[in-house]
């Protein structure tokens, strides 16, 4: 990695992610009814909703909207200094849209993009989530009670992006945000992907080539179990209630990630993550190189016997005209 | 085993069980809000529960009453010849107590007692459980859909009673009723303890000397998970939600069990049963015998480092007048 | 299910299988080294084999060949009287091979091919295994140590044998050998498939259809870790040590077991078992019809998001002549 | 948190350990054929050890003694300069040693002692390992293959120490080496506990008062499964194989670490780490603080049943003259 140490540490995690849903209904089913997250919010068209180990107001905001996709990415840095930093940066970069007012339970942030057009914000000032004395947890790390109601994930894990370029994409969290790159696929001399964290995580954001030549789109948004059976537990759930699944449960070689990818009735695939995944410590630690051969049918993309569907390659959201209906994340009359 | 192949195979199963509860409004919140059984029917001062793989109407049934403690165990038979060879059978060793009308769900029974006194039936016509629509799975082998409320156990497993001779309580279930004795303890000649079954189960009854000189009393009624991620999930729960853990998750070296005992808000001692324990086919399997001093020290009780607490040597419901109050079920206020 | 009274409980459960192998070196490393099982004696071309909670001398025996296959099942029955009941009834349907003089380990049997030509024996008359005090286990109903070596399973589960005329051979196996029907797939009026059990499991025995028109193939052997996470750790090594993994780890909807299929390297598909399946107790159970439709892209054969892929649909032991070297269990240089 | 920015990053992870054992035989018998890890090196009365996940030459060294105890502590720095940084610093803090000239696979080192006289030291230079050809793994951020011997970890994890003064243990830490306190237990205005990490991890050091008020002894070492399952297949492995357990497998409230302890048979208390426990990425987190009373009897000791045995609060190594045979990690005979 040829990050400066002037850059390293600056962002501290992914602290919010803002999502458009096509079904609004249908995603609070999916998120509230079968992941058992909690609603801290609502304005306008959007829900605000948290992991009961989320640390802050929410960690994931539902937007009404046409089409399913990416509505922002929130970034927390390491301090207020490192927020005037990485601003100074990013609008040198050419990326920065300027400070916003925030949102509910987010202070003022600095918003940008990037290089391939996803929306995403830098924040510094967040409200803290406070649990009301019922929902308050003897375990103290704990912000709030483990929800009764279906398989819940415990936070807000990564996010996937397709991208364009992904080289320039990568480069500018490199360079600008301080991302360190712990694995990458390469086919030939083009990059088709990389899994980046600005901490001991083996990714907090994954960039793949998008095939479909679009611009900004969103791969999958990642929730948290830690525990490999809830990823079991919550496709039985799937299958009984039926939200598609797309593939797992089963194990990344990249990442080491416990996977389940399943569709949201609003259309974006949203990813289970069921153990921790390789953790990294080594300050001087080397990115490792997949060949795309070997990745794809090899420990890559599953240690187990998955073969991940085509459309794993290409949908994400917003889908392209083509991919319109390609995927339906509730059988009609599944909502019980 | 000396068990006569004329008695064996007539017992097929423990079908449901009747609980009275001190606390008949914080035993549902355990059992439906915690547990996520489904209630299928009301009646007087009772209500039926099921989990999602029991077969029947019910398997659990709460009936309010001023003390904790057993009110029925149903046995169903292998056939309506055998429910009719086992009454006659329990009249002539002095236990029967004659046909009943039957309850919500099942049909005519008979009812006996065991020599301790603890009450139970046989029972033929049962009513098989039929889901809704929209309760159905599409796994044809599960009768319903996974509860996506609270860590729902699968299906009734077991019961444990105390009695005050143990061996006269084995002989009769050995001699008129089929069951065969997988594994006993003994204190030089005296059983202290007993695991029976009447299929490939480790034990589906079993008994332990009431060291309280009491008669008739329940020690634990068991509901089965299979998977031991569960017990950890549920003692997760129980710690957040105030129910008294009194030990667990652990495995037995008797049986094999992965094991969550806690007691429910009406008093009864609950096991969760969190894998299959050891299952046994084997048609000439010798009963394993246990020495008291090795069981309790050694692998017996418990194969990880848990030390039994005293009281589960000697608690049981009824509550003898000393241990009234020596547990409770639900921490005041915990009711969310 | 019309099985007879008078069949049921005859046979108690399946005691030992034979497979040939045509890479007994390579055969040896994967049930030994990777599965940890140990030898317990060795005969001509043949190495006897047990998992540490299998009860008798040996459940498996892997025997030297030209192709891969099934040698042999042992079907162990409830009693001395049964074996004569079961010998005479085989004969009288025609399929009786007669007498044997047993083997390593095994008393007289009886033998007989199941209606498409699988070799089988009737056996009463066994060797319990007793271990030496080194691998006494403090565990009482464990016969052996759990072995430090690879993922053991704990025994020999089921079987599942490809045949021309699945309602042939499950006929037999109801009327003569008192089996019961637990789970079939229907293409219309042809059965294509059925799981079939002489206790709770939810099966010992499962016939597919052989859409090649070959006669009394194997599909696959299954050992049990009745864990679900062994079936991922075992995925894992069989990626690490270049074992090749067929599907899985996912669970099926049919059974409702966890499923991992790899290739030993004999040739032969093994299945490793991690959980226990539906346990089915019910004395006059029904039995659950797949539509052939919904079996492959519903719940049936994977709850999870697993496709099949087509050879397990058609590979079977021996192969045929198009499907020599469809698969290979072992990849050059991998024995480490 | 107090800790001023210019400390924060410094450190980068726990590296390496040595441990003194009383049995180096017994110890290599439980680091090796229980836990599988591989030999990297022998030197003098020393041999070197590392898990399968483990970046470097080694992660633990064994070296024989007259005492268990902790023989050393090796902190990686974040880079060079921070190295020197920190060496500056502890010796101005008055607990630098010096440089050394290192080790088998360590470089030159800064030694220091911890306020309470544990050995320590910062390193840079270190060696990182390089499989062999057939030990290197298909899953790239691997290092090596996982062993097919015993239970293995995948790396070293964290150390927990107890302190005669463990504010001025946690200031030191916090002050000089830029350690993050996430957890602490109070009694009174005393500090019992201190729970710290200068990464994600909810500990990579532990703080435990000395009721004893023995100085330098350490209370455990932590070897890192992630995976909750192999917390019961170690134990059942220490059941059958002769390794006293002491308390688990179940989950601290503090650090939500799921534990199992036991004690190795050179007389050190070794922790293995089912789970990932908390993992912490606010930048602004706010060290939570456990009332001693409620700590002991609530969820911070265990979630589950287990009540530590009295030993786990008082025995270190190495042991007080009264505590000499207090424990015995491997039963006679055992080996096998």
């Amino acid at each position: 990695m040829s990050v400066s140490p002037l850059v390293r540490n600056e962002i501290a995690h992914l602290a919010h992610a803002e999502l458009f849903t096509a079904d609004l209904g249908g995603s609070l089913w999916f998120f509230q009814t079968l992941l058992g997250m909690r609603e801290t919010g609502r304005q306008g068209d959007s829900v605000y909703l948290r992991c009961y180990e989320d640390p802050y107001h929410h960690s994931l905001k539902l937007t009404a909207a046409d089409q399913p996709g990416l509505g922002m990415l929130g970034w927390r840095t390491a301090s207020r200094d490192a927020f005037d930093r990485r601003a100074v940066a990013l609008d040198k970069a050419g990326l920065g849209t300027g400070p916003t007012d925030g949102d509910l339970g987010v202070g003022p942030t600095f918003g940008f993009t990037s290089p391939d057009g996803h929306p995403m914000e830098l924040v510094w000032d967040v409200e803290k989530y406070r649990a009301p004395e019922s929902l308050r947890s003897p375990i103290l790390t704990r912000p709030s009670k483990r929800p009764l109601q279906g398989i819940p994930p415990r936070r807000l894990d990564h996010v996937n992006l397709m991208a364009s370029d992904v080289t320039e994409q990568k480069t500018l969290f490199e360079q600008t945000l301080g991302f360190g790159t712990r694995e990458t696929v390469v086919d030939g001399p083009a990059e088709m992907g990389a899994w980046m964290s600005v901490n001991a995580l083996g990714h907090e954001l994954a960039i793949m080539k998008d095939a479909t030549g679009s611009r900004g789109r969103l791969h999958h948004l990642a929730f948290w179990y830690g525990i490999p059976q809830h990823n079991t537990d919550f496709a039985e759930i799937c299958r009984e209630y039926g939200v598609r699944i797309e593939a797992g449960p089963d194990v990344h070689g990249v990442t080491q990630g416990a996977f389940l990818y399943v569709f949201e009735p609003g259309g974006n695939r949203i990813e289970l993550f069921g153990n921790t995944g390789i953790l990294q410590f080594e300050p001087d630690y080397e990115t490792r190189v997949w060949d795309l051969k070997e990745f794809a049918t090899g420990a890559g993309l599953a240690i187990g016997g998955t073969t991940m569907p085509p459309e794993f390659m290409i949908y994400g959201t917003p889908p392209t005209a083509e991919q319109a209906g390609m995927v339906t994340g509730r059988t009609v009359g599944a909502l019980t």
